[in-house]
């Protein structure tokens, strides 16, 4: 039976990662609300360690009462832990470069080692009551056995999930499936979660593919900002939800995806990007002469997403270009 | 074995069709010169029965020398197809909606209409010599039987590729794999295009989906401008093929992709939308700590792609929104 899906937003904390983007106090907190009120299971935000801004908005996101778990992003190092138990968060997030790339060029530690750093402070956080992931940094570049021998140790010390994250946008939607179908065999007993970059443009498509495989937390960003080129979009994720899977929308708000896709690029000074699904502005604009003939007939033709669903307008741009001669484009 | 992959850039038809897009001839023939330095190996054009500056734009594209061949997007209409026989074009791509939404609120055909519309056109133009292939509009929402009854005759009627676009972006990659499979077995004897839309946010899984099953030619546009919010880009589909396929690049400009991108994105007066693979003005640039210290011991740590290779430059961006204390995203 599959688990019900958590969608995870990190605008918060991946969002944050991206070049030039910095959320003020009240950014956050409209931010946190508007996810809430769509449904987002659970809120990331930056480790509390990182800056003392962070920890005061983590204390602020904590004390609105949302339905949404706020879970902090943090390194496997124990004065971030204790700073983070140091606050209400709901749990921890922990992560650990995997990859031979990663282990060379970022925190030079052997696996033996990952797993004597992460096993404590998994201990710790459930000790406190408090939920807790392990993530295997650039699990996409990782081998398999390290892969595998890491989570081996975090599932036995008692992770309530395990997460695999495409950090480089380099996986493809078939081995996403391969590799979460292979770890949610191999741990039934907790959840797994995917999280995927775009620098090779599949970051949606892999998402999918790992809830089609067995994960049960996705993580996404309003507009898909992160670092580099960004991961996900809350959008696209939804998008392809809305075709595929629409009973894991059932308790969402699909109307609150366009305020907070035009708020948050409001706080970036970024336009919505023409090719995001849903909340483009012309995203449901139709414009070839064959298109637009059909749209009038019926708008299914050229609509596979019905534009009032989410509080929006279908537009049918009559002027095209090809105006003042035959419409046959 | 597999085929040679095309590369076809439907930017001056397809991405004309985005909402706003208009380019002057001078505008064109600049497109057209950088596809062909990139290496496309198509160049498609709208239909000259379409409007005057239509034809007009052809004809100068056509007496420009480019190896990449000059194809026009063509109705199954008889005038259509001798406007498009009267100018110097390489090719016509025709296409024919074929699912039941495209069938009913678009052109009211049934089967055997589109097959006896289809058949004698694809006869015509191989007789006056020139490349013809024939798309079943909207394919993956169309009936199996329906879509291979007309593919069956337009092959038999000596069509030189098929083509299976996903107009309203519905595809997934698996079901792309699935029928473009099928197909590449079942007509061994033609190419196989596929065109992708970008609705549920996966264009670029489904066009290399679609490669990996069979295809051997592949529509893109410039930054994946399109109806609606677009299809498959350039820049996408070469990040894909550079990770996974470099073979199928050795023939091409790298360095083309970046002037290319923004040149349309000045066209357009747009910016390059930030989620675009390897020419978003971020795509190289690195913030959080942790990636930042590893990215200056070794850039493969958290880079797939090398900016070099596209005449880019990596950026790593010191002063975060974490400066004066730890740098620890
Ligand atoms: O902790 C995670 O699962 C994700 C961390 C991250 O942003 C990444 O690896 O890209
Ligand atoms: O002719 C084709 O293959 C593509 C036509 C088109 O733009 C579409 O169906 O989306
Ligand atoms: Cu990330
Ligand atoms: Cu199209």
């Amino acid at each position: 039976m599959r688990r019900a899906l958590h969608i995870l937003d990190t605008t918060l904390r991946e969002g944050e990662q991206f070049a030039g983007a910095f959320f003020n106090l009240e950014q956050q907190i409209a931010i946190a609300r508007m996810l809430d009120a769509f449904g987002v299971d659970f809120i990331e935000v930056p480790s509390p360690i990182s800056a003392p801004r962070i920890r005061e908005a983590i204390e602020h996101l904590c004390a609105l009462g949302l339905r949404a778990r706020i879970v902090t992003h943090v390194r496997c190092v124990e004065a971030d832990v204790e700073a983070a138990l140091a606050t209400p968060v709901a749990g921890v997030n922990l992560f650990y470069g995997t990859s031979p790339e990663l282990r060379s060029y970022s925190h030079g530690k052997r696996i033996e080692r990952i797993i004597a750093d992460a096993v404590p402070l998994i201990q710790r956080i459930r000790a406190a009551g408090r939920y807790v992931r392990f993530s295997a940094e650039d699990a996409f570049r990782s081998d398999l056995v390290d892969l595998l021998t890491v989570f081996d140790a975090v599932v036995e010390a008692g992770v309530e999930r395990i997460g695999l994250p495409d950090s480089v946008g380099i996986a493809t939607p078939r081995q996403v499936e391969r590799i979460i179908r292979l770890c949610a065999e191999r741990y039934p007993q907790v959840g797994i979660e995917f999280h995927g970059h775009n620098d090779s443009g599949c970051a949606i498509a892999n998402t999918v593919a790992a809830y089609e495989a067995g994960a049960d937390c996705l993580d996404v960003t309003v507009l898909g900002i992160g670092e580099r080129n960004g991961i996900a979009s809350l959008s696209g994720l939804v998008a392809q939800l809305y075709l595929h899977y629409p009973e894991t929308l059932q308790q969402r708000d699909l109307r609150q995806l366009a305020p907070l896709d035009d708020y948050v690029a409001q706080c970036l000074h970024l336009p919505i990007p023409f090719n995001n699904p849903i909340t483009a502005p012309y995203a449901f604009t139709h414009r070839a002469g064959v298109h637009t003939r059909a749209i009038l007939n019926n708008p299914r033709a050229y609509e596979i997403l019905n534009p009032a669903d989410f509080g929006l307008e279908r537009r049918v741009d009559l002027g095209s270009r090809f105006t003042g001669s035959h419409a046959v484009a």
